[in-house]
């Protein structure tokens, strides 16, 4: 395969790239942008090499502690559920909360054979057990897999008598919540109820 | 910035990625497929260094001659003056057209300052001079620039006595050539009209 075709073919490794766009985004970076080629190869490199995860929360991180978790003006009374890394960004930039996360990187799935021990419950377990919790907010997705997780936590959480709380339904149903916009994510943070 | 964060800004060179698709991206290569990740990176990084131009008809080329003006059983008698190399493999795929190629990497456009020498047109008036071409089939885009073009080039085939055809309005007008479905593509080819 000639250099020009290995490129195009790999860039389809990205999510909805198909064969016109990658094409394009090939001959883009050889045509127009080699500096911009040499600086996305050098990015991924380098990520690929050096983001692990988070010890305490699980998310992808450069540090054993991601900034989320070292941050000292968080609060550590909170702990906020979220399936995946965007997540967690999604409500960074809502800015509607300052406490915790904990990152499943995924969701129960037992037909995949996704249980408890691959969304590393075992450590949120320990962590719930430190006695520094007082609510888990459940912002996994509202989908039955996200739904399902979210009972399964806040029934871990009402055996150690911790309040679970859950974001409110301003979050589009079926949705995925790193879609939602700021706005909407920010009104569901403030309106999450008893669960 | 973070790892993470240098990641989705340089995603962000590629053509049609925004915001939100470039963090798709980085966290499905981090989270999903680091090996694709250390795919794309080592062909980007390939072929931004070792892909060149044909020295021949200008294409991009990780050869001093492309594998096209090297294929002795191509036609020396038709050459085919396109905008890019994508046109070149847009009209490849509709298998209309053993010839050879000439690629602009542009088109005439006086006002950013690109004339007939940033064309490559002294390379393509000494092709033209040797006397194996008998016919240039003009495939520049049917924007006011392609046509300009095409009708510049027209003019300096004509002063050597050779014949110039313009491929067939099959092609969507206003439209760029590298979008056209192949099957558009080759009734246009083999429509071509005297110009």
């Amino acid at each position: 395969m000639s250099l020009i075709d290995e490129l195009i073919d790999s860039l389809r490794c990205l999510p909805g790239v198909g064969p016109k766009s990658a094409q394009r985004m090939a001959y883009h970076l050889l045509e127009r942008d080699r500096d911009g080629g040499r600086r996305i190869a050098h990015a991924i490199s380098e990520a690929v090499e050096r983001v692990g995860r988070c010890q305490s929360c699980r998310t992808l991180s450069e540090e054993d502690i991601c900034p989320q978790c070292s941050d000292r003006r968080r609060d550590d009374s909170l702990i906020c559920i979220v399936e995946s890394p965007m997540d967690v960004l999604a409500l960074e930039q809502s800015a509607s909360y300052r406490g915790r996360y904990f990152v499943l990187m995924g969701h129960l799935s037992p037909l995949d054979g996704i249980g408890p021990d691959e969304l590393g419950l075992d450590i949120l377990d320990r962590r719930l057990a430190s006695g520094d919790v007082r609510e888990v907010v459940l912002a996994t997705n509202t989908t039955v897999e996200g739904e399902a997780t979210a009972h399964f936590i806040s029934e871990m959480a009402r055996a150690k008598g911790i309040r679970s709380t859950r974001i409110a339904h301003g979050v589009p149903l079926g949705g995925e919540l790193e879609y939602v916009d700021s706005g909407t994510l920010g009104h569901a943070m403030t309106g999450r109820q008893e669960y």
